[in-house]
């Protein structure tokens, strides 16, 4: 009998799936994607939820509870928007220490209801309870439109592989967090790590405009999520190392921590940034597509057939395939 | 600056309530009952959440994995019930210390599949966490048809008052748990605190033939919840202490914790028993189907004008107004 350390989260999530074996027919996705999507009258229905934990997901001595409220919100919505669907109501459940004070949770509420009109979702619901740690459960309702919908599953050979944003600013923004040498913490990346955007209109438009075969949310991180993206669409991938987005501030900062630069922006979690699939004769579009929204989308890559697994082009021109991809909750724990 | 003590559980839900004000005209019902109404095209979506927490909601130590996996459906479907509304699917976040054992886990997910295929709901997504306290959320969806859902708000004057099954045996079973003295545990009473019994096919019965004017389930205690009803309906009501239904375990030991033998039936929580109100033009209708489902229902009490508030009849026949109505998470702990 393996253990859950052994065993870790995406194993446990997959022994999950395998002993719930769902039977509604009008269920289109189930356990294997971040958003659930279901066949409601003519609409869909697509349903996230994730859940921060106190010391897991987040130290309640370095965040802010204002920031903490949008983030919250903020991971579900990105969800959606890999989806490219359209959040609609959420639910929060909130486990509260019994010694935190109401001006936390006052900021909390203010930052949660900020990003909720921000995005335009109503909080419809939820539940509170005592808690010993600080615990926040969201469940984001969201819907979309058959056929304009984009999936893990999806993704063709001879595909482009585009990310969105600056790739790594998340993770660098946590080192500067657990840094106790850093006296004063330069600004900008610790933002990113506490208030990632979700990229909800860039999701959207990619799924009006039928331009993406498939898509993820980079959550875990670009190569672990790389992955979860050609498991489900059976098929391989080349990223270029050297064409990875890094922003100004990721350059200045990220060799005080790695000797490898772009060991952070290739396994660090929570940039909340979106991974897609497009094929080639969409290039211009996406392009003005990028333009248009003011967000940069970068071609890092390319898909390739599923034996050739996932490949990362080092600066050298060297083929390496990665083995450790990113980050599992139940085999090491952050600020740890 | 009120502290998270003084305002209580409730308390900050108020507090919540006035700090958000959803927009959307196709939001039914938002916070304020358990159950959130959403209009998706042309029916009633129905969205409840619930969290169970380790030492606030259950102690690991006394409880039993497979039951625990029921109970956390069981409490959201009772949720759906109370609205007369059809659970469709769930998601479940749940947080896991790392020393838990697989088998736990393993037990708690049979647990959860034999509630889910015994109320014909699919498990569609979630979330998993590291966590030092066990902790599960769950977040249903369920579906309903306009007109034919029963809400808190909706009770009249002169309607009697009806509770399904027994009340106070989940509290007695849980003062079982917590006794150390008591060597062998009697059977029953426990297993009612551990595994309740959502009233989905009687909280549909009563939605489908229009009988019941507003309706409730039973979490937080009879008179607590009773008070929610009434303030939701802007009404009061009497309840007549002797009529309530008690089980023939509840009488037999009830007098080992409480010289009062109606205390715990009157606010002890967690039967998740029905608790609705209706004209009295339907009473042979309630009565037999009440009879063709196995179910008890009793009428303990009538709808009284609002400045009646709720009133106990007492068995000596005073009346009282009772003051401490039930059960605050944040103004003390079970177990403790």
């Amino acid at each position: 009998m393996k253990s859950l350390q052994q065993l870790g989260e995406f194993g446990l999530i997959r022994e999950i799936e395998r002993w719930i074996t769902p039977s509604d027919p009008d269920l289109i996705q189930g356990i294997g994607d971040d958003v659930a999507v279901v066949q409601f009258g003519r609409k869909y229905l697509l349903l996230t939820t994730d859940v921060l934990i106190e010391d897991v997901h987040f130290m309640r001595s370095w965040t802010n509870p204002y920031l903490l409220g949008k983030k919250s919100l903020a991971v579900n919505l990105s969800d959606i928007a890999a989806m490219g669907g359209i959040p609609k109501y959420f639910l929060i459940s909130i486990g509260v220490p019994q010694t935190l004070s109401f001006t936390f949770i006052s900021s909390f509420y203010r930052g949660l209801k900020e990003e909720a009109k921000k995005f335009n979702v109503d909080l419809i619901g939820g539940d509170t309870s005592l808690s010993e740690k600080l615990m926040i459960n969201i469940c984001l309702i969201g819907k979309g439109e058959r056929g304009k919908l984009i999936f893990r599953k999806g993704a063709e050979v001879g595909d482009d592989l585009y990310v969105s944003g600056t790739l790594g600013d998340a993770a660098l923004g946590l080192k500067f967090l657990e840094d106790k040498r850093m006296k004063k913490k330069p600004k900008g990346l610790i933002e990113r790590h506490l208030a990632p955007t979700p990229r909800i209109e860039l999701g959207q438009a990619l799924a009006q405009q039928r331009l993406a075969h498939a898509m993820i949310d980079i959550s875990d991180g670009l190569l672990s999520d790389t992955q979860h993206l050609l498991e489900e669409s059976r098929v391989g991938a080349r990223i270029w190392e050297e064409r990875l987005p890094l922003s100004k501030n990721y350059f200045r900062w990220v060799r005080r921590y790695s000797r490898e630069p772009y060991q952070l922006a290739l396994r660090g979690g929570e940039d909340y940034e979106l991974l897609f699939t497009a094929p080639k004769k969409v290039r211009t579009k996406i392009s003005s597509l990028s333009h248009s929204l003011g967000l940069p989308v970068t071609c890092i890559g390319e898909i390739l057939p599923e034996n050739e697994g996932l490949q990362l082009i080092h600066r050298n021109g060297k083929i390496q395939v990665p083995t450790q991809l990113g980050f599992d909750h139940f085999l090491k724990t952050p600020g740890g």
